[in-house]
């Protein structure tokens, strides 16, 4: 029995093959994405730079605060650099909403020329933009459009955008899942992509220091009418000696909390500024209030960063968010 | 863009015949599965009962030990009964790899018509047995079979079907994952299942005392070459008014810590106990250890309870298990 099965996502094909165009009259190419990445920032560079590669580019990847730990098993990501060392003939963003976000690693006035992307509030930065606001990754789409090129995609390159689909899902449970995405996951793995084993090291794989750092954001949960939040401390991060200036993903499991609409994790900086995680359930969207703070995100997972002591961004942030969880339950 | 893709399962259509045929000349049908049941035996029963049912059939789905937890919120499941209460013309088994699994539930000497399973250790104890041992759940074989015949599978029946992949697979990260797999549960939520909600209900749902138990429990946490270990009190678990004897499932994420060779949680009982679980990783054999503190349990997860202090227990537990590991290192 063979099924039809949709495209994963859908992509114009006046813009599949403009992009082709463009990749195939470079040679050189760099392809950036966001700072403090992710395994979908990592994963899609990663998988992209690799396929391009392959087809005899010449690539440059570039994260401009290097490969975070979810994807340094990656076959490749060590080819993954800070800032560009050689000029560039075609420019690829990938995941990030705006050009900002990839750092100051481009010229002041520059004007990427590909952005590809699935954030809703994404700025249509670039010359030619492929915005897919309903794919669950950004490698979902970056695969999509390598199979409707025609570039054959490697194991290691199916493992490094299954790498982003799977961090960006938290293993196929977002509320944004759809059944393209667990087609696009099976084609990877036909691939050659090992789930089961990219999925340890990008999950579920934790350190002695991070699962210290869980039991203190833990301790500190507080609840109020659904809205669950928690805040960790520059000094209780160097107390336990957790050298990141994340949460080690602890956000991501707040929502599972019974009873919860809005999650929110409040983790100080060194900088006298205080990086705010939000994650929402179906039905609260929480990616305005983020970017009304200067934030940016999704409906469900948004974020942002304030100035000013941790106690007092606690109080700020806490009751904005209560305003906003009520005026969204008076619009359900 | 179409693709093909490969059926879930390998079955032969002589097979898939004579099963069809059985079920459509069958007017009263009882389906079984085995007992202590998981998200597979329940939602394996309650998917093809549910779709029998829509068939217009007389239907019972009999467990004997009840619904578990993890399916409690699917549609129908109060459905399922511990012991027939009317005769039958047909009977499926699913997901049980042996007739005595199912409990007493049936006759004596009684040979059951169908059995449909995925357990390489099946013993194939009915009249027509459908073992697909590469399938991650029965409830993939059940789900291609009903495709196979025709039948429409309602959005309940494809929620519960669903369950059972999710729970097997504990969320598609299990080392026996295949493309097949992730196909199956796309086809299953474009037949209207909510992947994300009963991912949710089955898989990650805690309710705030116990996120805040393991924030204790992880606050507490120590490690010493290879070996893992925290500890909860009494008064700690009373002070978050959180109302197991039980540990969260806590022990269970301890294994997945970087560098863990075995991994323990002592819990304060109220009657001067102490409660002792140990996780191991492979290679690391901690029942003997168990055993001879009078506890018991399996290779790589075991239990004691032992009477004294806390902190008396502890270091005894410690001291024992660090030796015990030190005597199994050698002999790897």
């Amino acid at each position: 029995m063979a099924l039809n099965v949709e495209p994963a996502v859908a992509i114009s094909n006046e813009l599949v093959n403009q992009i082709g165009q463009m990749i195939s009259q470079a040679q050189n190419i760099a392809i950036f994405s966001h700072i403090r990445p992710d395994g979908d920032a990592a994963g899609s560079i990663l998988g992209l730079g690799l396929v391009l590669e392959e087809a005899g580019k010449q690539v440059q990847m570039i994260l401009a605060d290097g490969v975070p730990g979810s994807t340094r098993h990656l076959v490749g990501s060590n080819k993954i650099q800070k800032e560009l060392n050689q000029p560039f003939e075609l420019s690829i963003v990938v995941d990030s909403s705006d050009q900002e976000r990839i750092g100051a690693v481009l010229p002041e006035g520059y004007t990427p020329d590909i952005n590809i992307d699935h954030h809703p509030t994404n700025l249509y930065f670039a010359r030619t933009n492929l915005v897919v606001d309903q794919a669950v990754s950004t490698s979902v789409i970056i695969t999509q459009l390598l199979q409707e090129l025609g570039y054959p995609i490697s194991p290691e390159a199916a493992s490094a955008l299954l790498t982003g689909l799977v961090t960006d899902s938290l293993g196929f449970r977002t509320p944004n899942m759809n059944p393209q995405a667990l087609h696009t996951a099976a084609n990877l793995m036909e691939m050659g992509a090992d789930l089961p084993q990219l999925y340890y090291e990008a999950l579920t794989r934790r350190s002695y220091e991070a699962a210290r750092l869980w039991g203190v954001g833990l301790s500190n949960l507080q609840r109020k009418n659904g809205l669950i939040w928690t805040t960790i401390s520059l000094a209780e991060r160097r107390a336990i000696g957790y050298s990141g200036d994340d949460d080690a993903d602890l956000v991501n499991t707040l929502p599972t909390i019974s009873g919860v609409k809005v999650a929110i994790i409040l983790l100080e900086q060194p900088n006298g500024h205080v990086k705010i995680s939000w994650r929402s359930k179906l039905g609260y969207d929480i990616s305005n209030l983020a970017l009304s703070l200067g934030g940016g995100g999704h409906k469900n997972a948004a974020g942002a960063m304030l100035e000013g002591p941790l106690d007092e961004v606690e109080k700020r942030i806490i009751s904005a968010t209560q305003e906003h969880i009520q005026s969204q339950s008076a619009d359900l």
